[in-house]
Formats: structure tokens, sequence, C-alpha cells
């Protein structure tokens, strides 16, 4: 794409002198996912793998749940001039088409995604309030993962984020098999994006649900993230910092593996540790 | 509010062996936000500083401007049982009155915060697709800070992030005065949240615009903390990593000074480094 990192110019400035030198930096740009013509949400994102990003989104919504979902995804056709007056397609926005018999996303939903009612979350339990209904059940799989594959994994995603080693700016999300075999790996400013661009990955491969896999993401657990794993399918979230209480919540209720610390030789267990063997 | 942390049995394992302990976890819960009653955003956030959240987010979204815009702000009464049959009130929905005379939220805006017009984001270059028109000029504030200064603040931070150490999940702000003085420190799970605290903090105190200040963030400097700091009139904003190509532009077009890798003794300024002195 070409578009994933830019250069400026800084002051990188020390207890000894300032020195003017250019900085690689990571871009974040913004990009409207439109479904059927109908503006659902704009999120900030690195460019690239935007189709996955789009369909992860939609996928970990609920609003589609397989890859015959979904007819079309294409950039709109807008356009924009820039400083030398060369006009360019923004590449800012998609175009989602379902196919028929597929709904649209319900207004609410796409006002905030996190609301499930009208009604709101006002006298709810929190978890009721927040959760989506998944179309699949991490808690079925018989999937099991040894714990010195998974304290294998976060070197191999480190080393497979390459845009992170230049400008330290982006999060890491990476899909294994349980021998601890990478399936795929994204990066995005956004760890919610570095998510569903890997979920979009699986929808466009037709490996959803996403059984027999683990999803490793560089940061921490939070609900949006466990929330975003099973509507997937994915039996094991790990990740390398700390979970929030309402994530250890849903992955309990839910039946998944979440593993969180997961660092040096050692990681904590917080939910369904039998998919865990030595 | 006794709801900041929650404890959890964790099963912690390591080469050597496996062994079940209580774990403390940072509380991750939804915040619905109302305006005249109605819905306008639900945000996953860290109980505490609720209302200081509420009005932050409004004003750095542009629905507010000042202290005398907000008429009041109470928890919805909506109440939810226990597992022990206790009926509580979740405190989990905040309803804001505006005053006579500030406008409703449009209902794009409250669909999306980044959309700024009914178009979308096409056709549009990415900083003009999602700036928001802000009431404040950082450009004009005449404030420097002397390097040694910043340098001293991330230690500052981390001395003031309470839970942080005892969790490893949250995310902190804290604004200064430019002689490094801590005017507010929130800690949230959500990096704008934590922001969105400070600001509301500084809202209630009759601090907008937040003139002769510095914000700092434990983490990345966003396109989205950058025009939270903008919409709050800050002239410096520091973040102990890197920003991202649409922070600079927005901090570049808004006169802030953008510090980031505020590490040790040294600090990359990448924007109006006149503000940062000797």
């Amino acid at each position: 794409m070409g578009r994933v990192t830019a250069r400026r110019r800084v002051q990188h400035v020390t207890a000894a002198d300032t020195v003017a030198r250019p900085d690689t930096l990571v871009v974040e740009e913004p990009l409207e996912v439109r479904v059927n013509g109908r503006p659902i949400t704009v999120t900030m994102r690195t460019p690239g793998s935007d189709i996955e990003l789009a369909q992860g989104f939609l996928l970990t919504e609920g609003v589609i749940g397989r890859r015959e979902d979904v007819l079309t995804v294409r950039y709109c056709k807008g356009t924009t001039t820039d400083e030398s007056g060369v006009v360019a397609n923004t590449y800012n926005v998609l175009d989602v088409t379902l196919a028929a018999g597929v709904a649209m996303p319900d207004v609410d939903v796409t006002r905030n995604f996190y609301t499930t009612s009208s009604c709101g979350v006002c006298g709810k339990a929190s978890l009721e309030a927040v959760r989506l209904s998944s179309r699949h059940c991490p808690g079925d799989d018989p999937s099991t993962v040894a714990a010195k594959t998974l304290t294998r994994l976060p070197a191999l995603l480190r080393d497979a984020q390459k845009v992170f080693a230049s400008t330290g700016g982006l999060h890491g999300a990476a899909l294994f098999d349980t021998t601890g075999a990478p399936l795929a790996v994204r990066e995005d400013i956004g760890r919610h994006n570095a998510v569903d661009k890997v979920i979009g990955w699986a929808l466009e491969h037709d490996r959803i649900p996403l059984g027999g896999t683990v999803l490793l993401v560089s940061g921490r657990a939070s609900f949006e993230l466990t929330q975003k794993a099973v509507m997937a399918g994915v039996p094991v979230l790990a990740a390398v910092s700390a979970p929030s209480s309402l994530a250890v919540d849903l992955a309990s209720q839910s039946g998944l593996t979440l593993v969180a610390f997961l660092r040096g030789d050692s990681m904590n267990v917080y939910t369904r540790p039998d998919r865990v063997v030595r």
C-alpha cells in the first residue's frame, strides 16, 4: 500500500542537545464502512487489509456470519486533491453489499454497537447489557494447547510485526493453530482493528467458526476483544498483558479459555484451564 | 467506589508447576451517557469519576463548552438484582441535562462522533473528514515548558497510578501546569476515558480552556487523544509512546505542541517546538 508508514520532521531533545531529524510514524486514517450504501461506522485504522477489517468488524458485530453473507466489497469512488493538485481515490470508504436475505444492521446497533436494546444498559447487569449473542459456542470446542506452545507465541508475533519495529506504534493480533503454527498476523494502530483484520482473513478463507485456534493479542484482553473472539468461535484467547473483569466474566460464560500475562515461560489462565495442558 | 478492582481465581502456569491463586483485576463496566433523556453513547470504562468522564466526553465531542452548559448530571435509578438477591443501583447510566439554549447533539454526531457530515469521509482528505471544530485555539497559547520539567512527568504519573500497580491494566492521564505541578491524575481501562476524566475535572473547576497546561498520557498519541487536547484548549500534549501520522497532522494544524517518546531524559517534539525550552 505504501501508506502504512509516513515520514515527519522531528526535534529530538536530550539533556545534551536538540537535533532535527526525520522520524517514521505509523499512518492513521479514517475508514468508513457502508453497508448497502448506508454509513455504519468510521474507525481510525492503519491502511492495509481494509476488506478483511470491514468484514471482520461486521462478523464480530453479528451482522454477517460467513463469507457467503457478503456479495461485494468495493472502495468508494470518492476522490480528493492533494497539495500538488493530484486527484486520487482516498481509499477511505468501503461499500459492503450484503447477499440477498441478510438483514441490514438495526439502526440502534449502528448508532452504538454495545447497545443491544433500545432501553439501554439501565437496570441490567453489566455483562447482560453489552453482550452480543454469538452464533458459535467456544465452550463446545474440544481443542487443547500445550503450555509450552503458548509461551512461544509472543515471540512469533513480535517477529512478524515489522511495522512496529520501525514505528513503535502498532498493536498486533495473530491466529495460530493449536500446534503454534501461524495462520495470519495483522497490525493496526487500533487493537480492535488488528483483531478484526485477522478474523476477516478467517472469514475470507472460510474458517469461521475458528475452532482449533489460538488468538494472540499484543496488549490487554478487554471485554471488546474477548467478545470478538467469542463471536468468531475462537476457543483460546491469549494476551500479553492484563485482562479486565468483564473480559474474564464473558470468557467464563462463553466457555472461552482466557490466558493473560503471557510472558517468558509463565501465564495466568483465567477460564477453562482444562484446554491448557503440560 | 470499591468497584475499581475485582478478585478472580486464576491458574498461574509456569514451566515448573501450576498453582491456583487469587488475582486482582481492573474492573471494566459499561457507562451509558444520556443527554436530555436520549442515549448518546456507551463506553466501556473503569467505574469512578463517572461525572467527570461524561462531561469531559461531551466537551471533547463539542456538545458543551463550559460548566454552565450542564444543568444536572444524575445516575439513572435503574436497578439490578445480584446473585444473592440484593437489589442495587447499577450506577452504569448517567443522565445529563443541558442548560436552556444548549443544542442537543446532532443525530449524525451521536451515531458516530467522527462523522462530521452526512456525506461521510468519501472524497475528503483524512484530517478534514474527521476533525471537529474547536472553540479554542492552542496555537495562541504563549506558554512554554522546560525540557527537564517534561522529563520528570512520566515518573509523577506512574507514582500516582495506584491501581495500575496492582492490576497492570490501566491507562493514565495527568494534567500538569508548566512548572510540572500536578493538577489532576485519572486512570481508566480506556485511554480516551482517562483523558475525558481529566478534562471533565477541568470543566468542573472552570479551567476550560486549559491554557498553560501539559496533558500527559501513558501510552500512544492517537488522533482521538490529540483531538481531545485541542478541544479542551491544551497547548502541550505529551505521550510516553509513539504518535500517529494523523495526530501529528492535527497538532500541526492546531498549533498544539506534540511531544512523544517521552522517556528517560529524551523526547521527540513533533510540532511547535518553540514551547519546549532548555
